[in-house]
């Protein structure tokens, strides 16, 4: 594929990254959370709900990218001291958003992944600064680019010495308004015929819809997902952001049972 | 949904429709074979192969839909005769695609299900006409359409009298070119909230690529699907249309394995 | 282009289609009238407006094809027959969309020109049909579809003998929900540096907004094109269908002036 | 429009913004230049050359932001000091892009006006710099954004205290191929009845095809357009970037008299 270098699935061996007790590549990787870090209490509630029902890390947004300056732009620091917080109490290692190439150095004490959403694919400024870090680094598909695009902003990770990305499949926009987003499973096999890079799926903004996550959760094991990344929230309904796409900790724990026992089953097929 | 009477869900209990020994909306439905009929020999072969792989019927074009008048257009009566004669060496059902509103009546004597292709969904003069028709149709979703708007093309076909109505999934138009479309499984749940049609998926047209077809395969059985339709040909390289999307025998096998382990698998689950 | 033969447009020079009195490809068209034929008061009352305003043909639908089996259909033959009489009583020539392969035939005694819609754009029976006609045919793009796909769809027509197509630009779908459509007037100049035949823009459809026709109407002039199809309602609160983008007769007259006036500047410019 | 308040029409009379002698929002605005600034002798001579032509703002890029890391990333500050130097020759106030929130305070020292990039029109934090600088920013409509999600983006600059936001319609992503984007020039109503803020028009990166770029900018302007930004390059086969879709300096000469004369036009005609 045209620019791919360092990505390239002819370079290596899958890559293996080691977050916490999981290896990303190897482990499924379950990261469940809510969508911002609301207050201490809030974010240890959830923590310890999602763990009980097998997640092995924690999402929870400091910094939240908002259509609107005048929407809940998230906690920052005082977020960021939460999640760290949570850390220690659960274990759970922790996946938070950075939005600033400025905050990467400082923000790296407090996470263990660092994402970059959907809205920054391209910002190369911030992709070259988390590739100048040695925390491992979960990179959105941005909602409008092809999988040529995305990986070439895998590369610019890599060329800055930073071997660490995880790319993570979130929906493309279509004309389809059913769903907030196009899950586009499609790009799991794609992205495993071209890179050697681990590949996570979140159906929570691939369909913005309760309704459809766990049907497309499944189907993002059975095509051959490394993991999943989705939003949980215990009070779905008083959520400060994306109210109506958090699974609350019931329907969590349902569905996590069939997406280990799936993913042991696929394992045994392939 | 906004227009959906006769096809919503709340009409009725899923629907179950009998074609020869299957039963589509319970038994797992798994359609296979070439993109056009060729020839007689090259039917059989084919029919054969994918029904030794576990294929529970038979497709194959007659009247062809394509992008250019010079490119070849079916062999019409000629290719369904050679359909029926398939069928009745194999067993198989036939399904094959219907263009014309004046080709119903007869049409339906050569095959078991009329198919209605993607660019054909909203020609609301063919599907009054398949409504008035006593087959099974297998509706395609339009590359451009809503669930809504497909919903409504099957609320067409039903309100004509006709309420053995199969929904196909076969990829939707993006920006996207990596794949040919982007197959949109999230349309497998939704459906199945808003309507008691049963749906199946087409992975061939919903990526346009080998490589990616096994994993989509097994994706739309984790999501729910009913069934898959396939295109499979012996000797891809020398196929009259579609060939870079049609799977071999083999891979058609490999694949069918996995997937009928894979369906018993999901039934446990649920 | 790839499969263009009797429409590229090295072919021949620019092909000009007479009209009535207009000559489609060197004089400026402007079609307008209501998306559907309601009553002979409201056609006949319609048409004289926008004859007054300037308008050289009427438009108005006989056969709708709606996404709801449940929405008003069109008048079917009543309605031909009133715009055969408001033809006679006018002079307009009249444009008519046409569904269905077997109403072809017939339907050519009614209507000047036949128009294909955006649905069925690769309707392939229906076009070969009206290749067999000798009425000019206004082919709209799919709202799907590419511009080569869409003159391949031209090429159908040709091919079977008819050469007087009218192109249609009407918007293609998108992710943007402000407009309906998003008209792509880049189609103008693409078309004319790839085919001999005309091409005209719909502003109504393009935008879906009242608002935003006049303006897209002018864009539309400047970008070359030979025309304009535009739905006028003169109650357009009490339309039976697209009640929210059909301009009233004062907007539409006061657009025109401004049209008109465009168009012998471009001239002049040119 | 939700979310929009210091932006919203209501809120004042049409934005007007002063650039060396131009008044954006009343003068039609023509800014020209080469993609990237790649020599002194090379931006010097086509600045020449757009202003013999009528060109008011020189535009150029010092920082590029690239699909690939290994594609030239444009000369950075030394860049700048040319397009400094270019400016002091021939008076043409000057854009270029700013990709990093750390360089919008000195970057301002050497532009007249900071672009904010398709890339980075959802790239809050320098949106956020931005809004504190007391230089115009000309803010590029995102590839794959709503217009309500662009003029939500002016409102953050807006909200930050600098209230001179030029938007700029540069095309969408969708599935036609022929043009490298889909050029939305029905934006430009939709942004002048929503917003008080000055709009103008890239047709280079909306059709990326010098072929169409006439007939767009005319269209522009015909629609409304406060003004039009292009790619000029007078070698454009030898370009470091974007190569295909410059305009020579002759064609853009031909071009920008048409362009003049029709504004003058169009201004007589409302």
């Amino acid at each position: 594929m045209t620019g791919i270098k360092l990505a390239a699935r002819e370079e290596q061996p899958k890559t293996l990254i080691r977050v916490g007790n999981v290896t990303v590549g190897s482990d499924f990787v379950l990261i469940a959370g809510p969508c911002s870090v609301e207050s201490e209490e809030q974010t240890l509630r959830i923590a310890r709900a999602v763990k009980a029902a097998g997640a092995n890390m924690l999402r929870g947004g400091a910094f939240k990218p908002r259509t609107s300056p005048y929407s809940f732009q998230g906690l920052g620091l005082k977020g960021l001291k939460i999640l760290e917080k949570t850390r220690e109490e659960t274990g759970l290692p922790v996946v938070s958003e950075v939005l600033d190439p400025r905050d990467v150095a400082w923000m790296s004490d407090y996470v263990d992944v660092l994402q970059i959403g959907t809205r920054n694919m391209q910002n190369f400024s911030l992709l070259k600064e988390v590739g100048k870090s040695n925390r491992p680094v979960l990179l959105k598909r941005g909602m409008y680019s092809t999988i040529a695009e995305w990986l070439n902003c895998a590369e610019y990770i890599l060329n800055e010495g930073n071997s660490q990305v995880i790319l993570c499949e979130r929906g493309i926009r279509t004309f389809e308004t059913y769903s907030r987003n196009t899950l586009d499973l499609s790009a799991v096999p794609a992205v495993k015929e071209l890179t050697h890079l681990p590949i996570i799926v979140d159906p929570t903004h691939g369909t913005g819809k309760v309704s459809l996550i766990p049907a497309m959760s499944l189907a993002a094991v059975a095509s051959g997902s490394d993991g999943l990344i989705v939003e949980v929230h215990d009070e779905p309904e008083h959520a400060l952001s994306d109210k109506d796409q958090a699974l609350d900790p019931d329907a969590f724990t349902d569905m996590t049972r069939k997406v280990f026992r799936l993913r042991t089953f696929m394992e045994e097929l392939a």
